[in-house]
């Protein structure tokens, strides 16, 4: 390990999120929130010399190479102290009085998870909602890269099967093409960015709702700047335009790089956005069959509902144009199956991932295929090519801890006096980086009431869901730190 | 495939079963119930007259040796065609006037569920009570050698792990040992059946009382003869009684083999006994921890109810000494938890099983210790002996198809109008054949409500469970048709 050389990216991280922070700080002089201001001013100055005083006096650790250790250890505590400087304005600021949901609020952007402790949004500055939002912007830039680009090469729960089977930007060879790579994919994620934005604002929207909203979209995060979500605009027109952006988001952006290349083989050819489609749909139709039949709602207003609950929770972001609470318990149902799934890999979305289901599933099968003919040979295939074994062992392992830890977390939250739906939603929700969830943490509430080791365990989860269980949990082994 | 030979053993199978139903109509005779004595006589006669009949015609037919598939129909129709038949009774004395409700009662006793559609048990007659239990109880000793004996050597889900790791009487060669490996087993249910119903008569229970739910204990079945469960009884005894032989008939009944013929070492080494023992310890604890702590009830009465309700939710048995939705939500939380558990495989508890969870847990920290050294080599060990690949393989796929088959059920449940917790919980409580769950399928309550089509997938899903999955599923597939 090279700790060394790990704190010096880690100085470096925070540096350049310290001049991300201008932006709110530029915010709160146009709304002439002068507390707010000074909060991020004070932040930044902080964090600056901070980082500085780090980066000089790691000036002359040797220029290691990573080892996976160090590159589990960076990925982990980068977003940690992302959240750990990120929650600092709230804080100061007064805005959020209690640190631990400052961190939480901060946390759950980062992570683009989108669940939240305020109570009261709107009330907020709105350069301090400006920074909420931002933190999922930058959030879901760094967890494409991480995704895209990072992770597979560490062999993460199966993550390999993007760098195996999808040629986009190549990602087989490790550090020299990263940053060539991650600059394609910023580009389409800020294209995606100024699309949405325009989109919302020809809809009405002013250009700070649109920019935060778009924030919350492109990154799967779901954190609005209005108490009651996207529901407050009462626009379909803004609905449709964000649930194109949400499925758009929830989509591999390797493919998006393949689209904009004209490679549309590559995109026909790949299982995962067809088997994502089709489950939006599916859940689309059953949601809207059900609204329709049992709440007498029109049938396109249904659809209209439906489609938009079901991106939201099928990509994580935790929008809501709805309390899905008052709907059918069918509906509902399909919902919270939808929390399972998450979206494509390689997107800003998370959850379990489309391709990983598909890959569980298609295994079961072979399992079966083997009990009639055990001397048989039964391969499995993504996007025509056959995935090797241990790919398969890799996603299974990440399954099985998925909803183990989903249930040690909602056992967490249990304690604290909450109903079975509540605390088995919380945990999902969490974990996936959805955000609302059902009973007590529906889309009309949120995470306010739980006590502070209960936030400190969601934040913890919001982190494991993020990277992929695997890349916080091997932190914590004995083994990692054998020498 | 061989029909004609597997019509014939399904022939001789209920022939069986009918004998076995004499038993109830001297009950009948005993307590002058004449109604359900020619509900029996009834079914006997009529079933003896169809299975000889069938028998005779069939006598012709070759005797086929078996084939892997013949094997999948044999069993699951089986169970089936018990339930089919066990249910005419219940039907035609008018007890159950439903017959789709006089099935799910019957599937739900041969599957050792305990899941009822009774709603005032105590008021049909006794010798109707005594068939229902008896169900258990036989269904029991099915399940005995089917997981003991034939599925592992079918390759079921890596049940192959009993037979591989675990010597008792032999069970590596199939046909000649099985009868002989059945004898044995059934020795010891039955010398368990004895013990239990003497200690309970001994806690003043009458023996009708004592032989129906010993017939639910042994076979981990939950059917009781009381409305209010083993509650009605009040008695530290027997319910100390009752977690006893309910934690007994969930450990490998191989392991009582070993124990009866003095090789101690084969349980010391048995790993599932252990994590089993931990998990009831465990759970019991933090119930008893939780109980007194936020009902204020007395530590020792606290211990005696957590340790009950753990030992039944963890067996799968389903008994209730107290209804457990007036828990605390943590107390809650520990049982629902259990629900994905269930006991040791080749015993008659349902669920996931220790085994499988055992190895799930194991290979995932093979998979994070991949992460640090994929060129290293991590082997998986079951009580000291390496596991191969292959039944890691079968148990992943068999833990992903529960999940979703659970999430599949809870779906099909919420179409009837039921909350998020009582859909889930009934799914649970069905598969893992449990019996009771939480919100309207809580303790206090039962299946009763369920419009018919919601029975029918829930007596599909004990089915399911009990087979343990694969066995059932793979006869819908269509490579399992083709020649």
């Amino acid at each position: 390990m090279h700790p060394k050389t790990i704190l010096k990216i880690l100085s470096i991280l925070i540096l350049i999120l310290s001049l991300f922070m201008i932006v709110p700080a530029v915010v709160a002089l146009i709304y002439k929130e002068y507390n707010a201001f000074y909060s991020f001013i004070e932040t930044i100055i902080f964090t600056m010399m901070i980082s500085i005083l780090a980066i000089v006096l790691l000036k002359k650790a040797k220029e290691a190479t990573l080892s996976t250790k160090d590159g589990f250890l960076l990925v982990t505590f980068g977003w940690f102290v992302a959240a750990l400087v990120g929650s600092i304005p709230f804080y100061i600021s007064g805005c959020i009085p209690s640190y631990v949901d400052a961190f939480f609020e901060t946390i759950s952007g980062f992570s683009t998870t989108g669940a939240s402790i305020l109570n009261d949004i709107e009330s907020l500055p709105k350069s301090m909602l400006f920074w909420r939002s931002l933190t999922h912007w930058l959030g879901g830039m760094g967890i494409i890269v991480l995704t895209v680009a990072i992770l597979p090469l560490m062999g993460i729960g199966g993550l390999q099967l993007i760098k195996a089977e999808m040629p986009g930007p190549a990602v087989d060879k490790i550090s020299p093409r990263i940053a060539d790579n991650a600059k394609y994919l910023w580009l389409i994620y800020i294209v995606l960015t100024i699309a949405e934005t325009i989109l919302l604002m020809y809809g009405n929207m002013n250009l700070f709702d649109a920019l935060t909203h778009t924030f919350g979209t492109v990154a799967t995060g779901g954190f609005s700047t209005k108490d009651s979500s996207i529901q407050y605009f009462d626009s379909p027109y803004i609905e449709t335009v964000v649930t194109i952006f949400m499925l758009l988001a929830g989509i591999n952006f390797m493919m998006h790089y393949s689209f904009v290349t004209g490679r549309f083989k590559t995109i026909l050819k790949n299982s995962e956005i067809k088997v994502y489609l089709s489950i939006f749909i599916l859940a689309t139709f059953f949601i809207t069959f059900n609204m329709n039949r049992e709440m007498y709602i029109d049938v396109w207003e249904s659809l209209r509902l439906a489609s938009f609950q079901a991106a939201s929770i099928l990509t994580t972001t935790g929008y809501v144009s709805m309390d899905y609470q008052r709907w059918p318990y069918f509906a509902q149902g399909v919902l919270f199956m939808l929390m399972f799934v998450g979206g494509c890999s390689g997107s800003t979305a998370g959850g379990i991932k489309v391709i990983r289901i598909t890959m569980l599933l298609k295994q079961a099968v072979n399992e079966m295929k083997y009990l009639l003919h055990p001397m048989g040979i039964f391969t499995l295939k993504a996007n025509k090519h056959t995935v090797k074994k241990d790919i398969v062992y890799a996603i299974s392992g990440f399954f099985f801890l998925y909803i183990a830890i989903a249930l040690l977390l909602a056992l967490i939250v249990s304690t604290s006096g909450v109903s079975l739906s509540t605390s088995l939603s919380s945990a999902l929700a969490i974990l996936g980086n959805i955000g609302p969830g059902f009973g007590n943490v529906g889309p009309a509430s949120n995470y306010y009431f739980y006590p502070d080791y209960v936030k400190w365990a969601l934040s913890f989860g919001m982190l494991a869901g993020r990277l992929e269980i695997y890349t916080v949990l091997v932190i914590f082994t004995p083994f990692f730190w054998k020498k």
